[in-house]
């Protein structure tokens, strides 16, 4: 409600542009944590203009070049409502604001049962969608490892992303992963996130679009579905591997970074760096 | 998919709206079932292209001082994907097709835990709310009698329709009931319906907005639950009813529809139109 | 509430088992669709003690072998409450009623996001686990086909009994198939419910039980995700087509169905049987 | 699964005892936060049997008089399971351990949709009802103001609890608030919850109860809701008002709170009391 509150967080967001030009960085994501928590507590409207306001000075101090995502989630850390609580509104502010503005999806930032893969895909073609913050969830914003509770869902989205990338106006996407890790060993939980994202690519890549297609025309609901779980249950890890070799990466990443204890050697570096910074 | 089913669907709302001319009437309402069941079924981004460029044949038919309302639902009768599943799609719709597009919110058509009251006001303050379909849910689409379930969230929903009523931008209101009612009579149903809109209308209607304000802009969140508590908590029906005996309604609707045998009556009068139709 | 329909219900039921009986049956699946749409309109309790009287006097006239199934749902064709609405509810009768009673899981019968492999588990572990409904969903009781939607929870579902079956104290399970296909040939859709069956249960055999184990008490979490992800990623196709083989089953069902055509055929002998019972 | 780390929690609960012992207390609620976030991380059964087989070492040191209350939750701290995580687990432990030990439902721990009043009405009929963590909640455990969300599922639970009580076999309820307030002063977000409880439990109490059962009995389901609302509607404030005066309490507990600036002098008081203990 506050305009010196507004004000300051506007400077704050205009410092971290600052900070990204000096580190060679060409996006800005804004996920705001604004929102209620009891009804009555705050207006609808004047919270979305307040925000909005605050957004176009910020998208108005963008380098030429640079992007800004736009990210929605349904509630918490406020629990009666969020100032962007859905890809809708999130849309509705990346419209008003221009072509550098898009929308992030992140994969936990839903209410239950949402069709994320159709909001990719529409997103995609109205040249909105910039990108993604992976992870997987069972119950809310559960910032689990990506692909460990719903692989076949994860493989759906990059089937969207797959069939829609012909679309050149969509902006080239951001992918990032926004796991929590607090059980399994940070490093661990990234190389098993990049390679369910890895996995989920490749099965979309060897979809037969001609056959699925002809299925649809058909309305051969069936073939339309052997067709993507074909693809789904293709064992594609020797592919995967074969990627990672080509560009000399291990062919098992867990083995490799457990079998050469990767953690405890950067474990170590991460000692000396220190001294010699402290020194 | 197939062009010849949608031009069959399209002369149809072109055949619905030559009826409702003759009619006096000056809107129509879509609500499309279609979307998909299965993965692969359809290709998202096809059917909404295709869905759109039907809309806009139809709504080049609307005489000048049509409306057209784009309802929306997350599912059934289609379980994967419906074609138009949230007011974000509503939104995108409308603004494509024009001035006379708005959205229509069904209170249950919405994925669990959904902020309605939000939803409303955002359309609201983009000219682009239409108008409702009241009736209530605890589960899903379930058409139950309004306010049976949830009267707080309907008192939230008319409490941002008081609100946002300032702005003369957006359409005029259209309020339809659509509960289903194999349990009760239809009759009752539609009673006890208008009666707890009314109450809820009136409750919103006495918020003290001056406090209300105040307390926002102080962030006063126990007072500002004070106040909509306290218009909510107000026993309100002596107002609905006077509002009603000054319109020459029943003080009671139930009590004097079950008195005055209203439906005995009508069942008997409809036999009779009935007989002299056939004659 | 009225004891003359319920004795109705009872008689039903009875003479149910006396079909059974004749047609060499041995078991009674009872799924209620009592319950209430609007608050107020039954007493819980009371239909709790009605329903339990009433499977009781059904239990006593259950043949010596025979088993009945308790099945639950939380909501449709009710809309505010279900006699039998969770699993929980579903145990307690079961329990109430005597060794032959079980509890069965239609996948489809559940609150959004609940963890069936976890009430399949806890079910099997106290001898109650009578069996499945087997179809998939994405939002309410859609009668997909099965793991079409969710193959991943499917296969955790076949893990848990995997794991449990060495509990010979649980009764031999009864698998159904329950989903509805109405976009599908009916037959298709059962050969790829019974073929996500048959992947699901082939690879939790696969599952390396004694690493997944160990894994388990090392608090190696990463590891017992690569051990239920490896098995879930192998293609297992080769191995469910070879056990068809072996049966002289086809190797490609929905194929040989489509190739021989079964369908026409079978259209062709039900015409000549419908002739001969006609004659 | 380390027995260690279980024999720790037992011990840890033990000594809880003997301070409850020495505080005159004579109830434990044990709520577990045990449970996995990934699938495949412990195994269901021997997480039960753990959690049981501790619960039954802490429920032999319970003093003769003492009561333990069971409580649930779907989720949250653990994102895949919780080893206690519905009614229907808790009941199942509760009568495994035996008369002392009953269910404490904590309005928050549910699944979206869940008929509370339901699990409420009939836990109490199995006197296995002990107490409430009473709150309100949106999304998930939101832990907001008891009845700022949903007011009446809060009066539909009292209905359930005025109409079970004539169960005398069931133990008598602990009534317990679980809300957490970092946007409201504290003091006043108990003030507010234990007004809400005093209207849901009064306006539960003037039901016209034999009219609700005569509707019920001639399925007159209109009237039944007439009659549930009808309580509802009535401005009970009046009536708590003059039960707190009654009790020499404050008429409008936050404007007598605010008024006496009572919080002002509490944070005088604790300052005197914390500077006299340090001395």
């Amino acid at each position: 409600v506050n305009k010196d509150v507004r004000d300051q967080a506007i400077a704050h967001n205009k410092e971290v542009i600052d900070y990204g030009i000096a580190l060679g960085s060409d996006s800005l994501t804004v996920w705001l944590s604004d929102g209620t928590t009891f009804p009555g507590q705050a207006n609808f409207r004047q919270a979305y203009q307040h925000t909005l306001a605050s957004l176009k000075e910020i998208y108005d101090q963008l380098p030429e070049e640079w992007k800004v995502f736009i990210e929605y989630k349904p509630f918490e850390p406020n629990f009666y409502s969020m100032s962007i609580p859905d890809w809708g509104t999130s849309y509705m502010m990346a419209n008003q604001l221009g072509e550098k503005a898009s929308c992030l999806v992140d994969l936990g930032h839903h209410l239950p049962n949402t069709n994320i893969e159709q909001i990719v895909a529409i997103l995609m073609m109205q040249n909105k969608l910039g990108g993604f913050h992976f992870n997987d969830n069972k119950y809310a914003d559960d910032d689990l490892t990506v692909g460990c509770v719903k692989p076949y869902q994860l493989f759906l989205i990059f089937n969207e992303l797959v069939d829609g990338m012909n679309n050149t106006n969509n902006p080239n996407l951001s992918w990032m992963i926004d796991a929590s890790h607090n059980l399994k060993d940070p490093m661990e939980d990234l190389l098993q996130s990049v390679d369910a994202i890895m996995m989920a690519y490749a099965q979309a890549l060897i979809i037969d679009r001609k056959i699925l297609i002809e299925a649809q025309q058909n309305n051969d609901v069936s073939l339309a579905q052997e067709v993507l779980q074909g693809a789904f249950r293709t064992d594609i890890r020797p592919m995967t591997a074969e990627a990672r070799r080509i560009k000399q990466g291990a062919l098992q990443p867990i083995s490799a970074y457990r079998y050469l204890k990767v953690r405890k050697e950067l474990i170590k570096e991460r000692g000396k760096k220190t001294i010699s910074t402290g020194l």
